[in-house]
């Protein structure tokens, strides 16, 4: 356990590093031995988390044991994800910030344009709020029936863009989870530019799945660089 | 006062190291005790600023006290927008870039992208000096009468564009204005590049509404960030 | 041996540094007194890379040695350009991200804008792996057949676009095919802007092997400073 | 002297750090006592040049005294420019990148945007090399006659725009040659950037004097502010 929860304390400086996130956002791991449970960090900016504010929560977003310290008020969106799909085991929600326009305009989808992204094929859907909250939320994830809509908008895709907020990113694994959540920003950029030089040709389903794959074998490169950056405390990407 | 004054260097040297402000602009708060007083930094930059470069104004714009520092011309910013907005306890002036774009193009109003940036509903007007000061001023508010024609532009808004020149965000308090200085400049730049995509979808008054309410409850969680950075004189963003 | 090998841990980093490579991109240098070998590290990030990483290669791709480590996948871009072009003696494969955009989009080439540039003359080409290894690839240059196929789409020119994928470029010297490397990506993003404003007034061809000859008796200049600044471990651009 | 020596020598380091310069461009001053001769580095990266890289030169580009270190190939902008302009006291020229696309594009004249820039009023002129060298050059102004090309291109304008090379600044005095070089970059940022969102109001003749004169007044204020930041080598600006 003391290992994930290492594990889960880099990827929070990490996606702060790497312009993931800033003061906001957050990343859970689901807990292997007990599926119904997982880790999120209390509270606080991403950059700033050590062990010690790492909490456990059900998937009903109850703290486990008698910690009282305050959660994130969205950690709806970690446990709805975590029960409508077995199949991940970490998940990572910004407001990364290339990735905020495809997600307020309508009939631009966010796809993949080159290897490193691949997983986000086809395209990546967009959650919008006012269909589940109507047209007064205020934006946020803040209960189980807001959480288990936007796991049926993501529903089998790896990213969900949430209009007028920002992104969640899932992952069969951690270290999966903060590479696409990297790439998703980068992809975002890449595409940002490439629309407005002419029409792109994006990864087709083929490609897309092969270099997904790929890339799962060759993470922990890009995983081990970013781990160093981040306890280093050095420059911040963008 | 000591922790005002405390509060009011740790503002400055935010705003530099947030990309905010670069040579130039200026933060105040208001006197708590005598509302018709202000504290402002002496003509220097931001991110040099120290406890001993704080000096105390009346809402004329004088200085209190014997000091004869030079303050910053443009102090009637202020001064003019205490008078007129007795709910405002905190004013940023400042040239962030990607605003200054939105001031100088008619028409395409700066709004409320995304929940961060709620407080900008419905938009930011637009403060043009040719209709005060007539065509050949130095763009500067560098009176009591353009500072009230600015505070007038400003109205019951925010953020209050200036043609040409920068922008001034006010709050109820120093972080709440340093926060929306920050997420103005975000919101400006994510608004840029989502417009070069197509048509977007802004928050909606009460989603705008709503969500800046949600943010004044855990602006503390980015300005505690800040601060940490700002102090250890890291990177600057951007 | 002992210098060219520290003169590719340079250049290592260097690409990292200025922004050309992250986690991932390679670069080599073929064996002066051995033409049909070249060094290159082992599978990892290059910001990385130590002396100790260096791997020797014959042109098929084939580790010297008894070395076990796990060389790059896509070493094949660097055996079959030496193996086509004997002028050439260093090469870097990057996903450098201002070029991508020009990989992924019809009828914008990739040409010269300024002197710095020039090496870019005519336009760099567009290599599309679906002619090569069909629509269903992984996008990598995973075997001999596919370095060869790159090597004819990158013919006599220095550099060749991957489309989703990077780009590859090559030098008469590691010095310059790293400094080629920093500048195309430099001058796809002052591509990339200019477009926007208006029809671009490219080098012609004289201009572009003049200026390419110049830079050429100056890349030292550059080169001095970028290794300083890696070694120091300073900032990243971009 | 030295103080001069000293000033120069921290002004090519602040142009480094504010993205201004990269390992290529320089600056000069005019020596007081000797109005026919100026000071300028040898031919090396600006963020390395200490006092002892400085030279001494007559307006022919001769290296006064013995030194027979390499001088920069393009000394001829700034002899030609002192020759031709009597109220020039230093000159910048640099490939600062967001100024190169005005350079290559025609009928899109930077012009100033905000109050910063008043200094480039009514708008930069554009020296096309190919009038003078012909069709054949390799981009550099490598000699007395097309500095003084440059020079009349430049006319009694602040800047002047080098089509496909970059741009050349002058001030009447170090300090503000710096301040201009910086402030045309971050003018041409935010003009690139406002022109896609629609027609831009730019400052009038008398908004951009004024403003000028005010900031030839505050110009210490980022002076102390850049030296500083040089000398510490903190963060590179963009």
């Amino acid at each position: 356990m003391s290992a994930v929860i290492d594990e889960l304390v880099d990827a929070n400086r990490i996606l702060f590093q790497q312009g993931v996130v800033d003061g906001f956002g957050h990343v859970s791991v689901r807990d292997e031995k007990h599926p119904d449970r997982f880790l999120l960090a209390r509270s606080m900016a991403p950059a700033l988390v050590t062990k010690a504010d790492i909490l456990g929560f059900d998937l009903d977003g109850n703290t486990l044991g008698r910690d009282k310290r305050a959660p994130y008020l969205e950690r709806f969106i970690h446990g709805e994800i975590y029960r409508a799909r077995p199949d991940v085991m970490s998940v990572v929600h910004s407001h990364s910030p290339c990735v905020v326009p495809f997600g307020v305009v309508s009939g631009v989808p966010l796809r993949p344009i080159c290897h490193m992204s691949g997983f986000l094929h086809p395209a990546a859907p967009v959650f919008e709020i006012r269909e589940s909250a109507g047209p007064a939320s205020d934006m946020l994830i803040r209960n189980r029936a807001l959480g288990a809509a936007l796991a049926r908008s993501l529903g089998k895709h790896t990213v969900v863009l949430m209009r007028g907020h920002g992104s969640t990113v899932v992952g069969t694994n951690l270290r999966q989870a903060v590479f696409r959540a990297v790439y998703t920003e980068v992809n975002a950029r890449l595409q940002t530019e490439a629309l407005r030089l002419g029409p792109v040709t994006f990864l087709n389903a083929e490609e897309a799945a092969n270099a997904a794959a790929m890339n799962d074998a060759v993470l922990n490169r890009a995983w081990d660089l970013w781990r160093l950056a981040a306890r280093r405390g050095g420059t911040r990407r963008r």
